[in-house]
C-alpha cells in the first residue's frame, strides 16, 4: 500500500474516529488503516470490546466519510495531513500508545516534528485574572525570545495570553485545536488563530470543518502534552482542564511545571495542588528553559547538525544560505536574501535552530559554531 | 554545684557571650558554667580559638556581670529564667549543638517546654505586603484553632500579623525576641508584645535591657527554627531573615513550608526560591497542621498522658479540675471554676493539650478521652 492510499485511509478514519479512542487505537495498531477501513465500511469483523451501538454509529460515519473532500478542503484552508511514518510527524507522539492521533491536520509553514523537538506547553484557565494573562504573556515572549516553540489551545484567557506573547517577540508558536484547523474556535479568537498559521502552526486532529466537544477538549489535552518537553500551569481552579494536561504530561515523563499565585485566589488553587505534588515551581520563562532544557536525553548539547545541509528542504536551505558567514542577521535581511516572506523565515529559522544551524541573539540571528564548522567543511570538501 | 548556682553562672554568661557563639558553647559544653565563668573574671586558660580581642571583650564584660541584678530586673518584668536541665528547658533547643541558648529568659505564664511541643513558627518580611499581612493573619487564627502554638519574632509585618491572629482567635503565642524581654522591640510593638506575654509567652536569650542588633536578629532565628517542629515562611524577598530561619529549620530536620504569591511581586521571590528547593507549598493552616501533626516521631497519637495528673503544676491541676466530666467548656466558665483570668486559662489550656489531657473544638475545650480514662482510673484506683 503507497503512503498516499495510507494517508487517505487515516483520513477516513479521523473523521470516523473519535480523538484518543483506545478499542479502535489497538485495532488500527493490530490491523493497519486499510484493514480497519475495509472492515467498517464492508462486512468485517469489529474489534473486540465494542458495543452494539458505536459499532453502528462508526459504520454510519465511514459510510458517509469522503476523504478526498476533506483533503481537498485542507488544501484550501492552507493544511496538510501529516500521518505517523511521515518524515514531518513528531515521534514523540508515540508515547501516547493507543490513544496516538489517527493523524494531524496541519496548518502553517514549518516543520511540526522540528518544532516540537524544541517546544514546551502553556495553558490555564479561560476565565484567568489580569495577573494570570500577565505572567502567560511574559511566559510565551520569554519562551520565544529564548527560542522555545510555545504551545498552547488558542483558547481565551491564559492560552490566548501565551500565544500572543509569543508571536509579539516574533517568536515561534503552536495552537492545538480540538476542531478543524480550517474553523477556529473560539470564534473572537479567528484572527489570533490565522496569525499563529501565518507565522507558526495550527494543528488538529479533527478533519476539516469538525467542531469542538467538551469531550474533544478534554483530549485534545493529551497531543499537547505528549508533544512538548513540558507543560507549565499559570492558573487553574480545581478540576481545570489545564491540571488535565499536566497530569497527562506527568504520566508521559514530561516535565510539569506551575506558576503560583496567591493562595486567596481560586484560580490559583489548582496550579497550588499540583505544586505540593511532582510538579516544579517556576516563576519566569528562565526558570522553564533551565528545567526542560537541562533534560540531557531530549535537550542535548549538539555537537553538529543531526541533519546533513543537503538534506534540508530548499525553503529551509535557502533561508540557511541568506544568513552571514559570521555575526547576526535581522528577520527581515534575511528574508530579502531568501527571496520570502518574514513569516516564512521566522518558520524556517526555528525549524534550523531545532537542527542546531542556527541560533538568535535577541532580535538577531547567526549562524552557530557547528553550522560555521559544517560550510569550511563543505567548503574544503572535508 | 546548686542548680541556683548554676543559674547564676549562665545569667552571668548571657550578659557576657553573644548568642550562638560556637567557641564559648564548646567551652561551656566541656568545662561546665562554673568553670567558664571562673576563667572569664579570673587568670584562667582562654578557649582555643579565641584571639586576644575576643578575649578581652569577654573578660571586660564578665568583670561587670552582675546576675543578681540581672535576676531581679527580670522577676520584676515579670520573667524567669529557664537553663537547660531545668524541667521548662525545650529539649528541642539541644539541637542546635554548641550553638543551643545558655539559657532561656521567659515572659509568661505557661509552660515553655511543653507549649513548645506541639508549636510552629510562621515567619516573613517586616514590609510585607496587604496580601502577606492578610495570610499571616489568617495562618496564625487558623493554627491557634487547631491548637497548635504560634512562634514568631513579634516583628512588623508578618511576625505582627502572625502574633495578633492567633491572638485575636484566644490562641497561644509565643514571640522570641532578639533583645531583653523587658525591652519589647520593636518599640511600635510594645503593646502587642505585652499582650504576647499577658496570653502566651515572650522568650529571649539576652538578658534584661539588653538591646537587638543585626546579627542578634539573625541569630535569634536558630532559635525560631530549633523550638518549633516546622518554620512557615509568608512572603520574603531573596536574603530575608526568614529564610535564614527557614534553612536554619531545614539543617535542624524540621519541616520547612512556604506560602506561594504572585510571581511577579519581589516580596515572594525568596519563597518561590524555598520552594524550588526542598520547602512544602502550603495554602492555608489546614495544610501546615496536617503536615506537621503528622510526623509521627515528635507528634504522637498519644495513648495516654505523658504526665500523671498529681505532677502537673497546682495551677493547671486547678484548670483541668474544673473542665467537665463530659462536653465542652468555654474558657471563661473554666476560668470562674478555677478562679483565675481567662488569659491564665489559655495559657493552661493549651499546657494541658501538649500533654493530651485536653482537646479544643472551636471554642469550647474538653477533656481528651485519655484524660477521661485517667480520672476514672483516678476515682476507682487502679
Amino acid at each position: 500500500m503507497s503512503q498516499d492510499d495510507e494517508r487517505l485511509h487515516r483520513a477516513i478514519l479521523t473523521r470516523v474516529v473519535e480523538p484518543g479512542d483506545e478499542i479502535c487505537g489497538r485495532w488500527l495498531r493490530e490491523v493497519g488503516a486499510e484493514e480497519v477501513v475495509r472492515r467498517l465500511v464492508g462486512c468485517g469483523v469489529r474489534p473486540p470490546g465494542m458495543t452494539d451501538k458505536r459499532w453502528a454509529g462508526l459504520r454510519a460515519r465511514a459510510e458517509r466519510a469522503d476523504p478526498e473532500r476533506d483533503l481537498a478542503a485542507a488544501q484550501d484552508a492552507g493544511a496538510r495531513f501529516v500521518c505517523p511514518g511521515d518524515s514531518e510527524w513528531p515521534a514523540q507522539l508515540d508515547d501516547l500508545g493507543d490513544t496516538r492521533p489517527i493523524g494531524l491536520w496541519v496548518r502553517g509553514v514549518p516543520n511540526l516534528r522540528m518544532w516540537a523537538l524544541r517546544s514546551v506547553a502553556v495553558v490555564g484557565a479561560r476565565a484567568c485574572t489580569e495577573y494570570g494573562a500577565h505572567v502567560a504573556a511574559t511566559l510565551g515572549a520569554g519562551l520565544a525570545e529564548r527560542g522555545w516553540v510555545v504551545v498552547s489551545g488558542g483558547a481565551y484567557g491564559v492560552d490566548g495570553a501565551v500565544h500572543r506573547g509569543a508571536l509579539g517577540a516574533g517568536g515561534a508558536t503552536v495552537a492545538v485545536l480540538a476542531c478543524g484547523v480550517d474553523r477556529p474556535y473560539p470564534r473572537g479568537h479567528t484572527g489570533l488563530i490565522n496569525r499563529i498559521a501565518e507565522q507558526g502552526l495550527v494543528v488538529g486532529e479533527l478533519p476539516p470543518g469538525d467542531h469542538p466537544t467538551p469531550s474533544r477538549f478534554i483530549l485534545r489535552n493529551r497531543v499537547i502534552a505528549a508533544l512538548t518537553r513540558g507543560t507549565v500551569v499559570v492558573e487553574a481552579a480545581y478540576r481545570s482542564g489545564a491540571l488535565v494536561t499536566a497530569r497527562a504530561a506527568q504520566r508521559l515523563g514530561r516535565f510539569t511545571m506551575g506558576v503560583p499565585g496567591p493562595v486567596t485566589s481560586g484560580l490559583s488553587a489548582g496550579v497550588h495542588e499540583l505544586l505540593r505534588g511532582e510538579a516544579v515551581l517556576v516563576s519566569d520563562a528562565a526558570e522553564v528553559a533551565e528545567l526542560v532544557g537541562g533534560m540531557g536525553e531530549l535537550a542535548p548539547d549538539r555537537r553538529g547538525p543531526v541533519l546533513p545541509r543537503d538534506l534540508l528542504d530548499p525553503g529551509a536551505g535557502r533561508v540557511l544560505a541568506a544568513l552571514p558567514a559570521r555575526g547576526l542577521a535581522a528577520v527581515d535581511e534575511i528574508a530579502r536574501g531568501a527571496r520570502t516572506t518574514t513569516d516564512d523565515v521566522v518558520g524556517r529559522l526555528y525549524e534550523l535552530r531545532s537542527l542546531g544551524f542556527v541560533e538568535r541573539h535577541g532580535d538577531g540571528w547567526k549562524l552557530t559554531r557547528q553550522a560555521m564548522i559544517s560550510v569550511r567543511d563543505d567548503r574544503h570538501g572535508c
